[in-house]
């Protein structure tokens, strides 16, 4: 098969998701439930045999100038991993980034659609092992499973598809020829035009712990099929997703005739700070990074060479000022909080709540009442130990629970945090949210991220000064997502402007099977790149715009 | 008048721009021509009469925190221009930049068919100006009258609007709202999103000597439709062109009912290196900058709270191997040498030719035969002084003038400078074109700019060398143009290839009245961004994608 093949292969799979992009309405191109009706009797435990296949040894993908190997993961499920992966250091980069680049000549002529084939056809071989993705992202960033085959597989293949699309309709903004005709005395001057999307060089994929698949796959994928080679730095604690990742892309490159170099995992030692050279070389003109506030101010600030994408870290908030549905307000927050233990780039970590109590379907309920009732939702929601930590996944690291455990001397404790035994892993580490009460005066406690099952209920002299600690805390901290529950339009109108102004998207009134930190690819963005959190989004056409350049030449016919 | 109306009146031309920069065939909107046929028996000397009429004023443009006034333009043509400009220092930088932002939000809410409509009555304002413009640049910059008309006015107003077009698309990419419908078990979710186009925040021009309106108005007009306030900071020495401009855009937003700060000029004394604070003040969040390359580089990594697009300086090459037209050859590059005095940064630097000459259709020409021809065509078409000024203009400072007198030592000069006294202005400083030859080993002399009437003919051990010469020098110190004299396929061919990995627009065998320094808007790129000459190319998605932000808001239905 050759990438022009493939691309008229998965044409109807691309065409769906460019009208998506276009309409914003709902559009999935991989089915998110993992049930055996829709992916065959045989697939779970295919996925997971394969998975299991790859403990103990060593991942067979070649780095170039890799000098031994590393074995760095260690699962919030108390599995031992002991995959071993080619190590990258700092003397192997000239090695690297020659290999990386020298089969960018190649990939440019093979074309736009030779590339968007390719890269189509690497998304539906990842599909086809998503059960082992979702796996490897179960066991390496501690999600539950069925969020791990949706955020780390389906819902990750749709947002590296949604990037394709915008990618393939950018380059498409330009012809690849024209004819120019200027009216003159006498006969028009004519000229023949070419122009070719050219990519910018190296692109280096910066991963996460937490979503390993689902936060480098959109940056991946756009830099690719724009024609540049892509480095994969994975975290170290999160591996194999992206080693599986790069196998793939290796694949499909040199079935394709290209140089399976063009996309390359480099795995460091904990402690060797591969990042920063990395970022800083001058071959490297493409950085995607979804980590800590601090390096990704790094990066922005000292990877000038490179066009740089940042998703950081923010402080989500949602105002509550009223409700006809308080029973469902409450559930609708629990599910968020306690999905993935909060440890989601988008949980909610401030609840900003009137000190005199809101208005509902229920009647009036206090401040108290209200942290009550959710502290109460999220108490039935997690009640059953064995169910509640296939919401709640694992703790992904020592860092969260020194969080947990400091948070109660912030304020009040609504809800204590409580430890649970996973049945079937008994090492791993599962906490349930915690919720602590606290002033709105208390602005240097939750003007700051903490990451992990850490929300703050802070009590607010009304609905009024809600918004405009809203405004300030996001002004300055920034925030990946916020919600309001009101009833009343003049304060939707309100907080839909406060979010206009600060540059974050907002939720109303969620009630259903909606949450606020989920986001759906082809509809929702992800992050805005208007507020501190992250000064790009998961996509649109500035994500994708300034991967290549558009050269041109001419001459008379 | 509202800016949807002048949305409705100004439709025709727009949709002629969004048409041509997706066929990227000739287009224009304003004409070239000032001939009184076109523009009216009087248009010409109404519009020196209104140039002359801002000579020794102060002009009535408003500044917030302005503190006095500057009187800083000296033009290359000794004539005496002595006007005032509000004074801006870094002290009034707070006022500036409140008053600029003030507007902002109103600006946003009146939606992008308001934004288009202003921008476009604008364009057309400017327009109706376009005389007195032409004389505001001719007297600032040096540039001829003709020249001025074309790439200070006409060529300017269809690069304005090829941005705004570009914007235009690019904002029309979202829809304002959508309906998303998720299938699920029972009733599907719907919910109901709303999208808002946001600019970023105060977007600051840093204008240029040489062309004040042409390299500012693409970033001004991208930077003003996409939702933000634009400061402009002009160069001290062709501040006038862009007063007008700041002038005509705060009289469209009065009409319009928006906050004329929204535009506002911030002229400063030589010396004052206003630019500096100014691009690194945290309510600016893009800068567009024509000049040196050493102050680009400092923006690209010291503003890096702001998407930073530069243009810098290049080293621009044409390769001769060979022609069947070599009399064409010579007096087509003679012009691109002459034209401004080759003070374009697209003008021709280095003309690399084989030592061993070139084949001809008249017949082999001798390495110092092509030197000798080109020599020729230059002097035959700047014989007469009163013409030649028309095609060279005025050297628009000393440095120009200290770089012209050292040149002759690099190498064996094949065409001497020549002096000319300008017929209507004898304290202009005018100078022809100086040629000199070079060895290829040269590479520290030719491979940097020698900004301004000074090309080498660079002798080289033949064309594979003139390739990789170029090759070396683009990718070393950028180029906004190259060219290509062949008859063989394969040495176009690998010309191509040359152009494509250095990233840097190729012109091949112009012989005709198209010229390798000369850009059609909506046709022609201008710049690259792929080579370290410029960051960002007029005009593409990426010039205009990243300018605003897109935020949403959803909410079940």
């Amino acid at each position: 098969m050759t990438g022009t093949d493939w691309f008229s292969a998965h044409r109807d799979r691309l065409d769906g998701a460019l009208a998506a992009i276009r309409s914003r309405g709902y559009y999935s191109a991989f089915p998110e439930s993992p049930s055996p009706r829709v992916y065959g009797e045989t697939a779970a435990a295919d996925g997971k045999a394969a998975f299991e296949a790859h403990l103990g040894t060593t991942y067979p993908v070649e780095t170039p100038g890799s000098d031994g190997t590393v074995s760095t993961e260690q699962s919030p499920y108390g599995l031992p991993l002991q995959v071993q992966y080619p190590r990258t250091t700092e003397a192997g980069l000239d090695e690297l980034l020659a290999a990386a680049r020298k089969g960018m000549i190649d990939w440019r002529k093979g074309g736009i659609e030779t590339r968007v084939g390719v890269t189509c056809e690497i998304l539906d071989r990842l599909h086809k092992r998503v059960f082992e993705l979702a796996n490897a992202v179960q066991f390496t960033s501690g999600q539950a499973f069925v969020m791990a085959f949706q955020a780390g597989g389906a819902h990750a293949l749709d947002r590296a598809l949604e990037a394709i699309a915008y990618a393939y309709e950018e380059m498409n903004r330009y012809p690849a020829e024209a004819v120019w005709e200027k009216p003159a005395k006498g006969d028009p001057i004519r000229m023949q035009k070419n122009f070719t999307v050219v990519g910018r060089g190296v692109a280096l994929v910066i991963g996460c712990n937490t979503f390993p698949t689902w936060n480098s796959w959109p940056g991946l994928f756009a830099s690719l099929v724009t024609g540049n080679a892509v480095v994969v730095k994975p975290h170290p604690l999160a591996v194999l997703p992206l080693a599986i990742t790069v196998d793939v892309c290796r694949e499909v490159l040199t079935e394709a005739g290209f140089d399976p170099n063009l996309v390359t995992l480099a795995a460091e030692q904990p402690g060797d700070g591969l990042a920063k050279p990395l970022a800083q070389r001058p071959e490297v003109k493409l950085i995607d990074f979804t980590g800590g506030s601090e390096f990704g101010q790094w990066l922005e600030q000292n990877a000038t060479q490179a066009e740089v994408f940042t998703e950081k870290a923010g402080v989500n908030a949602v105002i509550i000022d009223s409700t006809d549905s308080f029973k469902a307000l409450c559930n609708n927050l629990a599910f968020t909080l306690a999905l993935y233990s909060g440890q989601m780039c988008t949980t909610t970590q401030n609840l900003f709540v009137p000190a005199g109590g809101i208005q509902t379907d229920e009647g009036p309920k206090s401040f108290d009442e209200v942290g009550a009732g959710i502290a109460n939702s999220i108490g039935k929601l997690l009640a059953d130990d064995a169910r509640a930590v296939e919401l709640l996944g694992g703790i992904v690291n020592p860092a969260v629970i020194s969080r947990l455990e400091k948070a109660p001397e912030y304020g009040d404790v609504v809800l204590e945090s409580r430890a649970i035994t996973h049945p079937a892993f008994p090492a791993a580490v599962v906490r349930t949210p915690l919720l602590v009460a606290i002033d709105a005066k208390a602005e240097e406690v939750y003007g700051r991220e903490c990451f992990g099952p850490v929300s703050f209920v802070v009590r607010t002299g009304g609905t009024d000064e809600s918004i405009e600690l809203f405004r300030q805390t996001v002004t300055a901290g920034g925030a990946m997502t916020a919600g309001i529950y009101s009833t009343s339009e003049d304060v939707l109108d309100t907080a839909r402007e406060a979010a206009l102004e600060v540059g974050v998207a907002l939720s109303e009134n969620l009630t259903g099977q909606v949450f606020v930190n989920q986001s759906a690819a082809f509809s929702d963005f992800h992050g805005t790149g208007a507020n501190p959190a992250a000064n790009a989004t998961y996509t649109d056409g500035a994500y994708v715009a300034s991967r290549f350049r558009v050269i041109q030449s001419r001459r008379h016919v």
